[in-house]
């Protein structure tokens, strides 16, 4: 499983002790190559972590040979001195990589850098760096599951995946679960491929994969300062496929990691889909789907176990897509509790017993459709955003 | 107190048993006189009740004798049935006006009607019609408070206020405890004024109170399907004010409304006021302080005493305001957290215990401010609105 199936990749996950549970907190992928190309998506948030400021530059060079990631600490909000930290990290791991690692010599430039876990702290530099020389230590090519366990914060389970190709693979680990958001979550997300590919075709792949998978979750409509995923490519198959071939194993890859996500968020009881059908733009749609995902009282009512769809057309009602209230078709579950914006069939029918809850809304105003996932909002989802960092 | 303090109008509010607990339900406010010029300001969701779409209509023709308001049922997403319901209301209070009050002849064209409770339920009308009867039967110049109390729903006080001029005041009640949102609440607000005021002077004057007061209102995100905010003028006082003064008193009364709105929202333990200040503009200064507002992490934060300035920062992030992530300072109750996007004064140096929180967060980017009124987000929220309609 994770990021170690394709060929051309080590990884390890270590215990450096940010944690202060004693957990492993350092995580490691080397591409061992021959390629080392890369594509990214970065958190929309205005306020980024440092990380994220310094991942933005490697990416752009085209090269990335190695990923470090850490969970107990976010490195955001920390100003100049937490970009040095960021600095000093892909520094520290070039630097061991190349005096440790056989005919390879690496860069900081070619270093991403992510971290997870509390925003507006500096991270305890004398425990990572050494945590940073053990990761490279344990590389190896069954690292996978233990790097994505390490890069777990209020995760329940580490998420991994694997998508097969024709002779070649996409891997995938990802850590996030909560404040998963438009445009992404607290979500770090490393996918590798033993495909040939270039650094554009990795783009082109990766954006409509994130468009149509993570950027459709939103689990409580908070966006994070260090979103990232990283998609980096070996070319160790030998085998180059199409932009389809590869978006399509993209896509599978991302999908599969945004269920888990949605699945293991914070104090969730529910794992909401949102099908928008009937819209007159898939834009519409998106925006319909995202109002009634972010509504706090219709979280609060599916936690309820309610499927109070009044409060659905209520959040139906603030946004600008096309529709007309009297034509809505709401429902919850295969039951259609609402036709043509008025009560239809009797909401005692509906079953919410279960964790798995579709919405499904028929705005009658196009051929149009989306589907976004969130979940609701429970005593529990308070409870651990509450106590967080206290 | 309330609506019956300005000369010219009675009130009352009797028990029709629409709510179950056998509480007062139905509220009826009269204008003696001698104007009957109005205004008002109706919610911004384009799924709108029934009794919405009515007083639009009345409110357009520019004059209202009477104001009809029930709790138990907010008559919204009921169709075209729905709306028949309405007018039958409006005639029903019409006749019954005119054949009890002396020399009064009023057309349901000139009756407003307010509901507020469920969506997507019919209103039991065999209960709300000898409701109405019974309120004209006992309407009087000390009705105010009554009236208050009638229209009630998940509120644990009624909302009254009064305003003085030179020689007229401004009264009036309002009802809301949840859904409070931009562009309002589930909220009724009913003005009344002895000012000799034309329609055009009263509406101008109520758009720009509503703007800075109700508007920037935004307990937990989610904007209702009834919200009407009405402003009767009766006249009786004699005297014309100017509309700087109208709008100062008219200002002062929704605030202070919005003020006890806020106080009692549902299952809320903390009322936390936004000051956005050094904003480019009051647009920019009001998307930040409603995105610091909405925020489900800074609310559940609040909740548990954690002044986590990195999710109020994440928050800002997320809009396009004109600032600098490096040059954002941010306050809670007065103690400066965060300096130039990161960490300053010791966080635990902040009071968190008390209900009254209030977070500053200077853009550094203008001279422009802007206040959000709201709540944090507490188990009592989820309880309430999880167990609402079951």
């Amino acid at each position: 499983m994770s990021v170690t199936v394709p060929r051309g990749f080590r990884a390890a996950g270590v215990a450096a002790g940010l944690k202060s549970s004693g957990a492993a907190d350092v995580a490691l992928v080397l591409n061992d190559g021959p390629d080392a190309t890369v594509a990214a998506v970065f958190t929309a948030n205005r306020v980024k972590a440092a990380p994220v400021l310094w991942s933005q530059q490697v990416v752009r060079g085209g090269v990335v040979r190695a990923v470090v990631l850490n969970s107990g600490g976010a490195n955001a909000c920390t100003g100049a001195p937490g970009f040095q930290d960021t600095h000093a990290t892909a520094e520290h791991t070039a630097a061991s990589l190349t005096s440790s690692v056989p005919r390879l010599i690496v860069g900081a430039g070619e270093v991403a850098v992510c971290s997870t876990g509390l925003i507006g702290e500096r991270l305890p530099m004398d425990k990572l760096l050494p945590g940073v020389r053990a990761a490279v230590r344990e590389l190896s090519r069954g690292g996978g599951p233990a790097a994505a366990e390490a890069i777990m914060t209020t995760d329940t389970t580490s998420k991994m995946t694997v998508v097969a190709g024709s002779g070649w693979t996409v891997g995938g680990m990802a850590k996030g679960a909560g404040m998963l958001a438009p445009a992404m979550a607290t979500m770090l997300c490393v996918l590798t491929t033993d495909a040939v590919a270039g650094s554009e075709l990795l783009d082109e792949a990766l954006r409509e994969a994130c468009r149509v998978t993570f950027d459709r979750v939103d689990s409580d409509g908070c966006m994070s300062t260090n979103d990232t995923v990283l998609l980096l490519a070996s070319g160790a198959s030998g085998i180059e496929p199409t932009l389809a071939e590869l978006t399509a194993a993209v896509t599978a890859a991302c999908h599969d990691l945004a269920q888990q996500l949605v699945a293991d968020a914070e104090g969730a009881t529910k794992e909401i889909a949102i099908d928008v059908v009937g819209a007159a733009s898939e834009d519409d749609a998106v925006e319909v789907g995202r109002s009634v995902a972010r509504n706090n009282l219709v979280k609060t009512a599916l936690f309820g176990k309610d499927p109070n769809w009044g409060r659905i057309l209520a959040a139906v009602g603030t946004t600008s897509a096309a529709f007309e209230p009297d034509t809505i078709d709401v429902a919850v579950n295969g039951v259609w509790v609402c036709r043509s914006g008025a009560a239809a069939e009797d909401r005692s029918k509906v079953d919410l017993s279960g964790r798995a809850v579709t919405i499904r809304i028929d705005l009658n105003a196009g051929s149009s459709a989306a589907t976004i996932w969130t979940n609701d909002l429970s005593h529990a989802y308070v409870h651990e955003n509450s106590a967080y960092s206290t």
